[in-house]
């Protein structure tokens, strides 16, 4: 995680004050919840809550753990500073620091799929406004980087619509994944605090109680919350992918957006780079990798070590704050892509009709012509455009063999291309439901 | 994959003869669909149902693919030699290779998930019984390998079971990802043939048709399912880690069953080695590193490239293989894992009371003693324990400090067991659904 | 590791009759050093030696092994089925079983390691005859997938060649790297075996003796061999792109062979799919991910856990096969890629001249006019080019403000190609050792 | 990379004073190299020394970077305002923006390989000083967590010794991947600049010209350089793990160092957590999952693509900083580690003797009792100490079958220690190049 690739909103969920105001919270919520159940005094629970509009003191914070070598105790102390020994004496009575440490990072996780959820709405409104934008702008579509059959632009969108439409649904189950609190003890056997605390807490944070923790909660939830990362980066660079290819030189159906009083531009106009594409290929390698840590994380000894903390410290900002900036990043790029129509012609119609040379086959074999001729009229006439330049629809038209098995009405209705487009609603209406 | 780590009904879903069976069930409820359309006969459609009990010749199709260099026509060639050239002539008309071999791997996905799944169910039940078994058998509970405070076998089983139904639920969902086909033509626009078909066939084998599609079903979906299988195969080693801690020497609180007979067992009593869980180690690694793969699979070139073929043709057996025979292999170890509750509570005892010492500090400052004072008062026990081998009880009843604050009965009472189990059957309801 | 992706060569390193002729090698070659230290008689020791020429019978090693439980046991008691029991009764003594085993997987990886550096030198070959062949086919050079400056194919060759070349250094250093052996016994202290015995066995099997083993060889020369094979699996991927980019239809600067006769190609001669190289990005991924398991595979418990060997036994022969195959399918694209000359100068030209633009706003300013105008003078022409299809040159040699600056000399020198390649020599002196 | 798992001297080497400091010292060289060749004045390149001793101001860079929007020109505008605009003019002269960043980004990489690679002579000082110290230490081995045979402490050491000294082997091989510089222009032809500028600037760097380069240095050498950190990072996780199984309190043969005030200690003297080789092994995950981008990075579009740009910009740093500090720790770890030989004695006669069955097998069959008779000998006695808690060698001794067949002096030296230790000297000259 660096400046450069980072916004400041996902930054802002791993500050050392959001740290803290969540830790305040859980305190203070469990304070109230010990107070209902006798375990300590009401007005203690109250006085907690003083410190509500306070800003927590990082500096000094640091300067106690300096100290005492430990943070949940140094936020203790400073919180002591603020509402008063005395009032504070039964903060965090019967807890361990685990409990608030993981729920903690579970309630940024949270928050952070909340960002990463509206990312991809975010995300998904462009690809759909392009989608119906281009719905029927027609390109070559290509199996192997070589021309196959035609599709449209819009097609291309509305796949990657689908696509992140699924990412949608997989963040949500993620989100829910991690959404949990625990408030369990040292070993998770409640021991020494009810499980009504864990209850009241989870319930005014937003979470649900952990079925069952030991120490902390079980990392086969946050195993699957950045495996879920993972696959929505590499969802990014599977758009990404298609930008480029279609940005470069040779092809140039389409560009990541340049501003026109941009330096550079205009002298040398054939050289605007997709490096946002690029950009965001590297940022999906980089979420990625940190898939097989977040995997190692799981398998921890007996009730915990704490081997997936330092894992943690760096893949939950990092991982979190690089897939938030692709997204939104992404999002412009599809937002404002300049997309080049008559180019996609040009090159749909580079070898002059031959993409639709498989058409012509099934025409004249439909038409009676035995397959080994059929392939033989076809290629004949295929050789002609590939080695003269030839056009294919004229070549067939003017070849007495292939006109003795098909009209030229026949013939030019090979070469329509509403043929491949007729069913372009019905996939619109099954991706965004209405065509 | 190999024979050593495999059992057969998973490998079965990955052999030829289930793959052409696969291939011919598509072709035919293919057919039925075109014919219903009128597109082709109905009695061509019929005739292919012909071969709806022949075993096809897998080596007769290997002799005619090293012809045809095309493994889907040298099975349509196949056929057509079964049920008559006149009577295969419209068959697999319209459609794509990718068509039949994309639906196909999505049909063996579903199988292996299925099969998981049943694993998963095994795996629960076993962990569910055990759990119960030893829902009092008490144990210490350990943070960073070292004593903490005392839990139960019974919770150690009934959390490996909450993850274990966890992964239960994400494997159905990974299961939904991938049972999905498409027939949708070179490049996904039903050129050729009407979506009409894509949904019957997809109806017919259980599948759900993919919105959209290209000339490939999108690889996000494969990305997620194979993901699911690291996250499981994570689990799998932090269960089989659990279990290797408790068999080493020095702890032996459980060991992997070990039959009487079984020859250098008795001569050397001491040296029975957790083979098998150190086996489910290494398969969980081995699974866990072909998820890189398939999220490297998503960003195919354009409609389609082939590059993530051969990555499928060896993860989609060696991945859902390999995780069957480990969570198979689990399930047994865990069945018949020897637990020895007796050495659980010697070990428990092995410093004598010391992992109560902080109930005593908190029982003393409850008791008004300052906590310096009462730091010092446990200190100066707990020392006596540590250096000397005096019991921690014994030493605190005998000093005049300790009993100035605290009545013998306190003291006894910190060393209760049932203080620590108070919460279990809390947990096991919320595990179980009930106690 | 499937057949599809196989060589024979490779293979039979993995085969159970190799293993088993390495196994006997050991054992054999263990008495003749217990038999020189007085150990064992002579007799015996020469006795092992009359299996010299048998073919071991694997079913029936197998069959014992179903008895005994122990391949090792099993193997040593067809063994002496084969010498007789009493000649065979030394045999193995001193020795443990991983003794056998272990040296046994590096003499396999070795011996893979001979293959896989014959590969990169035949591949080495194709690409330095392939970079002589092209070194003056002067093709664009892009950036970010954009024309920038021109090149040549043989550079682009020639850096290929390096890069493999560093791959053939790294694969040396690899295969020293577990070029290692090990008869140190239970936990690796010699205890019941001499130190001789080791030295001797290692010596004939052209292994040097492990410095310092456990029970096992330590899994650090592994992991370091595993990520070597990632590297140049990575390398693979690095040529296969370049080809995949090369062949799509835009740019059709090269093709992957294909035969003439081939069915299909002359009917669509559009259509002929980089399906080798893209196969080679697949096969690249397969290897890459079973880096992260040799790597996970270093930390084994205490003397050693036996965790390492199901991975081992799965990505011994699956990296090794498939790395030796895609090495293999690469050299025989290298060499017979057909490459369009035509094309490559077709390509630069598309914009007309275009390329050239820095140059030309480099030698206005050089001959004196200011930053701002001469990127006002490069700007209006390019425009034309960009926007009416002009020829850059053209409209430079008719500009009145940029001839006033420069000679149509200069301008013309500009577009001369000789510009860029008349350091060719130079590097390939460089790169080859020679120009 | 956070500030608590960061070393000030490796964060250096990433901080924008030392990159700007390192582009300077290019361009100036190169300005140098030019003016010998003639090509740009000397006055201009002896003025660019003139700055030599200024400190860059990297607001003031990022300031005119916020209008140019491109770093280079940024700090090349800002070293005009220093040196002069008209003395500034030839630098950079027939440079490209790779030149300076690809170079610079291996002069770090090189700084960052020389503090590893300290780092690694620091950690093999304190392991070969542990060696030698505890090179008589007796304790079990253990294979699969399971007592097997006597070793002493100082192997363990020793064996991890051998381990780092191959790391810091491969870490030197490392360092060399990326010890090379590249001034070769846009597609790396040296069309604008002459390749002896390229030879200067490297010369002066302690670099060696790429042989061949694009716009970039080839990745693969990247890829070599960050797989070899993956692999050190798997052997730092080797120690931490022996040593963590070590503390265990089962176990307790060693524990980090804690010091003797330290609050808590004392209290709960069983409850010294090994936090440190934990937290070692979560970073070493960390540093591994950055291999797998690395390696994706090593396939760019044809003479170059951004994508390993943002890739690099956090692995750069993240790796080399993450691994700095975890050897340092280690280190740490390692200098001070408490052993307790006395636990490690009393451990290893856990069960009585029985760690010695096996010899005392192999005695009797060499004494000439049948295998069956011998093994029926020992698994009676050693069933006594399993079950009843006996002392091995005692009931061996009072067996008089057993004694029939070997001597009190024979049974005796079974249980003699100095036959595992007798080869220490040996392995110690193997690794020490000394006993």
């Amino acid at each position: 995680m660096i400046p450069r690739y980072s916004r400041p909103d996902m930054v802002a969920i791993w500050s050392p004050e959001t740290k803290f105001r969540i830790w305040y919270e859980i305190e203070a919520h469990a304070c109230d919840a010990q107070a209902a159940l006798g375990v300590i005094p009401k007005e203690n629970a109250e006085a907690v809550w003083t410190a509500r509009d306070v800003e927590f003191d990082v500096a000094r914070i640091d300067e106690i753990e300096a100290v005492t070598k430990h943070d949940v105790i140094a936020f203790l102390t400073h919180l002591a500073e603020i509402i008063g020994n005395d009032e504070a004496r039964f903060v965090h009575q019967g807890m361990t620091s685990s409990d608030v440490l993981d729920t903690t990072f579970n309630v940024q996780l949270v928050r952070a799929a909340d960002i990463l959820i509206a990312d991809l709405e975010g995300l998904l409104a462009a690809l759909k406004r392009r989608a119906y934008e281009h719905k029927d702008t027609v390109r070559i579509g290509r199996s192997h980087g070589i021309h196959a059959e035609p599709t449209t632009m819009g097609l291309t969108f509305a796949r990657f619509y689908a696509e992140m439409d699924r990412n949608l649904s997989r963040m949500r189950d993620a989100r829910a994944e991690i959404a949990t609190g625990a408030i369990s003890g040292a070993v998770g056997t409640f021991a020494n605090i009810d499980p009504s605390v864990e209850e009241h807490v989870c319930d005014k944070l937003g979470l649900v109680p952990e079925p069952i923790s030991t120490q902390v909660i079980p990392r086969d939830r946050h195993a699957a919350f950045f495996a879920t990362l993972g696959v929505i980066a590499s969802s990014v660079e599977n758009i990404a992918t298609e930008i480029r290819h279609m940005q470069r030189t040779e092809v140039l159906e389409a560009e990541e957006f340049f501003s026109k009083g941009q330096k550079g531009s205009s002298a040398m106009p054939h050289k605007r780079n997709p490096v946002l594409t690029e950009n965001l290929t590297g940022l999906a390698r980089l979420v990625r990798g940190m898939v097989i840590p977040a995997l190692e994380n799981v398998a921890l000894w007996h009730e915990r070590d704490i081997s997936h903390s330092s894992v943690e410290r760096n893949i939950g900002p990092d991982a979190t704050v690089t897939l938030d900036f692709a997204l939104a990043r992404l999002t412009g790029v599809v937002d404002k892509l300049v997309v080049y129509p008559e180019t996609m012609l040009a090159n749909m119609h580079k070898f002059r009709g031959l993409v639709m040379s498989q058409r012509v086959l099934l025409a004249l074999t439909q038409a009676g012509v035995s397959r080994e001729d059929a392939y033989r009229l076809v290629q004949r006439n295929a050789m002609k455009v590939w080695e003269e330049g030839k056009d294919f629809k004229t070549e067939l038209l003017a070849d007495a063999e292939v006109t003795a098995a098909l009209t030229p009405e026949q013939i030019e209705e090979k070469f329509d291309l509403g043929y491949h487009t007729k069913h372009v609603d019905t996939i619109f209406a099954r991706v965004f439901g209405e065509a």
